[in-house]
This record gives C-alpha cells, structure tokens and sequence, in this order.
C-alpha cells in the first residue's frame, strides 16, 4: 500500500495556500489528512479540498501534533513561531516565507536545480524568492554546460507577489482610471495601474531592496556558488500573477546561442517558446496557469563575446511559490526522506 | 524685430504631431505662419493653434514651398517622400523618423547631448529613437565624467510608442478584461492590458529586434562612440505614455554613486528622483507630461567593481519625441543656423 501523508497548510487562506491545495489534488499527493490552518481572523472560513469542504482551522501547537508535513506561507513572522513547533512535534516544514532562506543549517531548494541539497535538513526546508525560482531553473542548465561569471536581471513582477489583494486593487485602479478617477491606493505604495514602480522592499544601504538582494544571495546559494556575481533591478508592473524576466548572462566562454536552445528544449522545468518569424516570445498572459517557466529570445550578446541575452516568463504563484513547495515536498518522497 | 519662421508640420494630426503644436505654443517659438500637412485622409480636420483654428492640409510639393521649416512625424516613408523636396523647396528638415538616423551625412541630435552635431547637415536633422534619447540624457553627462565601456539596457515602454491608436486600445483591451471578456487585437499584436510582450519591431538574424538595434547604433552615433557595447531588451508595458528603463553601465573605473548623483543633479534635461528612505523612484505615471528625464535609484553594482546601475522614466511623445525636436529647432535658431 502506497505510503500517505497528513499535511498541514499555514497560511491557507491565501493566494499561493489556495494554489497549494489545487495543486495537491491536480498532482494527487498521497494525503492521509489535509488540515488547513490560517490566524484567528480567516479561522471557521470553509475551503473545498476534493469535493469535501474543510474547515480552516486556527494554528496553535495542538493542531500541529501529528503531522508529517507543513506547507507554510503566511509570512515570516508565523514561520519563524510556528515551524519551529511543528518541526519538534515531528513534521518536516517547507517555508514559503523568506524566515530561513539564507540559513545555513536550512537549504533552499528548486528542485530541477539542486535536489541534492533536500537532503541535509533539520526539519525546515525553503522554498526560494519567486523571481529567484524562475530564474534559476532557466540559467543553472546552462551554467552546468559554461559557467556563469556575471548576470544582470531586470524583472517585470506581477501583483501577485504582493498577495491576493493587490491583484484585487489593480483591477480597481485599472477601472477608476478607465472612468477618469484618479486611482486608490490601499495595498500597493503607488498606483500601479497603467505604471509601473520599482519594487517597494525594503532597502539597505547599497540602494539594493530586499526583492534584489534576494535574487543576489539565493541565487548563489541556490548554484552552489557563493560568489556569483549579480545584479538585479525588480520592477512591479500592472500584470496579474506572471513575473518576466530580462536577463544577461555572461560565461566563462563563447556560448553559441544554438547550444543554449538545445540545452533549455530539453531541460526540466522549461518550454521553449520562441518563434523570431511571428515575434511570438514567453508573455505573463500564456506563463499564467502553466508549471513550466517559459524561455525564448536567446540570443548573442551584442556587447560581449562571451555574453547570452534571454526572456523568461513563469507563473508567480505556481512555479514560482506553491508549486515550487510541492515538488519539493515530492522530492522527499521519491527519495524516501518523507 | 526678432526673426520669425513659417513653419510646416508633416503627421499634424499624430499623436507626436499634436505635442509638437502644444510645445512650440507653450515654448513661444517665433512663428510667422503654421502650416499643418498630413495624408489625404487626414486632410480638413480643424486643429487649434494659438486659440485660432487651423485646416490640415494634405502634403503636396506646393504647400511645401517657401517653408523654413518642417518637422516630420509621419513614418519613415512620409519622410524620404516629402523631405527631400521640403530641402529642396529651402527648408531645414527635423526628422522623427527612423529614416535618416544612422545616414551618415544626416546629424542625430539630443542636444544636451552632442548639440555641436547640428551644425553639419544638408538640410534633414534627425531625432533618435524614443528610448534612445531618454537613455543619452541620462548617460551623456556619466560618460563625459569616466567613460562607459559597456551598457545592459532592459525597457518598460509604454503603448504611446505604437501610436495614438495603441494607446486607445489598450485601454479597451482593460475594460474588456475587467468585464470578463476576452481582449480584443487590432492595433498590437498581442493583449497589452495585463500583459506586457517582446517589442513587436522587426527582427534580423541576429535575434535582436529593430528597436534594440536603434538602441544600440543610435547612441553609438550620438555619444560619438562607434564601438561602444551595448545590449538591450525591449519590452512594450501597459503604460500609456512614458517609458522606463533598467540601465546597467560599466565604466573605465569606479564610479561612486554619490558623484554620479551629483553629476545627474545638474544635468541638463535630467531631473534626480530618489528617496530611498520612502521609497520614492522615478514612476511613468509622473514622468508622463513633464519636459525631463527622471532618474533615480543610483547605485553602485553589487556584480562589477567599475559599475553603477540606474533606473529612469520619461515622456515618451514628449522628450522622447515631439520636444526633441523643437529642442533641436531652438538650438538652430540659438547658433543663427535658422
């Protein structure tokens, strides 16, 4: 008899904890039982888990006891008091939230990249910064063939990676703006319909926000290669829940776009989507829904000899959040670690 | 008595056309007579100059005749048609076209930039590409300092740049979405509301598209640098009227952010816009209608000691286009060449 699992969902309520129960039913996880869990306020909510409706519950360590595995994605702060709990009580955690990224007890997974760091964990292990999960799946097989020396990422990131009600509010704004209003701005620092706004992390001293530094230091750790340069600038645009990415790589020697091409059409995780005669590359529109992230427009740097330039597209919340988690939590099974 | 010229424009009824009516009102150019030309389908309309209605005439060698100048905002077919003959006829041409740019007896003008260029013309001045000027603005006075060896551009350009028509739709293409209907394509090639796409221009073999090309040939020929590197990704976002851009330079030395903001404070044509405590960058939403080019979010890159990164926004119509070229008819009345 096939082994199943009781799983808990932290944050279940949200965008990528709603993502996270569609997928574990579209992927038919082996789940014994599924107890959705949530703060206080969202607690009593009724979600639908196939067919059944489930109640959410509010977290507390009672409701952690006995469980296997915990998805969680209610931020940082609940990670950090909560993980540590169920992790004692014997679950093996997979955090959404930046709390342990950058741990060096934690590792930082994306599967088609690195699935030999799941192994070494104690009991919590990260599932990567969104832009960071898309990127690397498209660049580490090309690093594997010529190393990677330096990268500059420019990012068009999605609403989404600003929660479930940012994607409500530029529809809003979108409409006030259609009606000759000026827009609202509740979620969002600045209107971002029909804008656009440099990602409103925090920053540090090096004028890098937090979304860049991310991109920087999980990256490296991600690759396996601690000083990898990088430089990113992230940019919210008005899309709903796709991120795009331009980005210019440069490698340790001549990489002949053509040998890029055949290495990403059979590289996992990645569709090419590339047609130069219709102009037809990855949009945030096609990359929604879908699990692979979406690559094209590959091409010489016209700037460096030894310099690739490349467009990618993924879905936010599936690739690059829940889903992430998921294969994560499957690569534990395969390897016999769940 | 100061001097004053008749004047013609050709694509008057454009929506580069009508900025360029706005701006040569608000700037109070000297004006004797204002002849405004278009197709014939165009021809008839009534536009508003100096509270005073003016008839669209339709182009013609004989209402070329006796101008001192014309500026041409009606395509790169318009332009090698009429200008010609407007030269011929002793006119002094300012072309938006991509016609004539990289012609090597045909100036290309940003004149905060290489205002000493305009000099040696016979009879057609061109303005550069949108993008492309924006981004001369607010490298030029970076370059003068230590020079750039290498630049890594990503754009954020807004519907404007595909005509007054783009403009339209995307906002129909908004609404469709918002209602649940499914966007309609006329104008672009793709959805642009919610979405955002590869620029459409033309590709050669090399896999980059005419408009990263413009990037890339165009500010070699304005900074007066015929090898200089430089790649660029363009992207069409759903903005209406002003463009950003993600700029990555690599200088001959370090340059500390600090005198690159110093520099950029007193830049012509450049206005600094960053608060990093509030997070305040340059927004296409606030560069749309103003004359400069916003810059902000200078730092030193984290992935190469000689480099800075630095993002801006501009009016694309207006400093991106229309206003360029009334800059350049104001630099030849300033030098008596008009």
């Amino acid at each position: 008899m096939r082994k199943t699992y009781r799983i808990g969902i932290l944050g279940a309520t949200g965008a990528v904890g709603e993502e996270l129960i569609t997928l574990l039913q579209e992927r038919k996880f082996p789940i014994a039982e599924l107890r959705l869990l949530s703060s206080e306020r969202s607690a009593g909510k009724q979600l639908v888990f196939d067919d059944q409706s489930v109640t959410v519950q509010s977290v507390s360590a009672e409701v952690l006891k006995g469980l296997d595995l915990v998805f969680a994605s209610a931020g940082g702060a609940v990670s950090r008091q909560w993980l540590p709990i169920a992790v004692a009580e014997g679950a093996i955690a997979i955090d959404n939230s930046s709390a342990y990224r950058m741990d060096p007890e934690v590792p930082l997974v994306v599967p088609e990249v690195n699935p030999e760091d799941v192994v070494q964990h104690c009991g919590i292990i990260a599932n990567p910064n969104c832009t960071t999960i898309l990127m690397c799946v498209a660049i580490a097989p090309l690093h594997r063939a010529i190393p990677i020396r330096r990268i500059v990422a420019s990012t068009y990131q999605s609403a989404s990676g600003a929660g479930a009600r940012a994607m409500a509010e530029v529809k809003v704004q979108a409409q006030a703006i259609l009606d000759g209003a000026s827009p609202n701005v509740e979620v969002l620092p600045y209107p971002l319909a029909f804008n656009l706004f440099l990602h409103n992390s925090p920053m540090d001293g090096s004028g890098y926000c937090e979304e860049e530094l991310k991109m920087v230091r999980e990256t490296r750790k991600i690759m396996g290669e601690p000083s990898l340069a990088l430089t990113a600038t992230c940019v919210r645009v008005p899309v709903l829940r796709a991120h795009s990415e331009a980005i210019n790589l440069e490698f340790a020697a001549p990489f002949a776009p053509d040998k890029a091409r055949e290495i990403l059409r059979h590289a996992p995780g990645v569709m090419l989507v590339e047609d130069f005669d219709r102009n037809y590359f990855p949009m945030p529109l096609e990359a929604t829904g879908k699990d692979p992230v979406l690559v094209g427009r590959i091409r010489q740097d016209l700037s460096h000899t030894c310099g690739l330039d490349l467009w990618l597209c993924g879905d936010q919340i599936r690739k690059g959040a829940a889903l992430n988690a998921v294969q994560i939590a499957e690569l534990l099974m395969a390897r016999g670690l769940l």
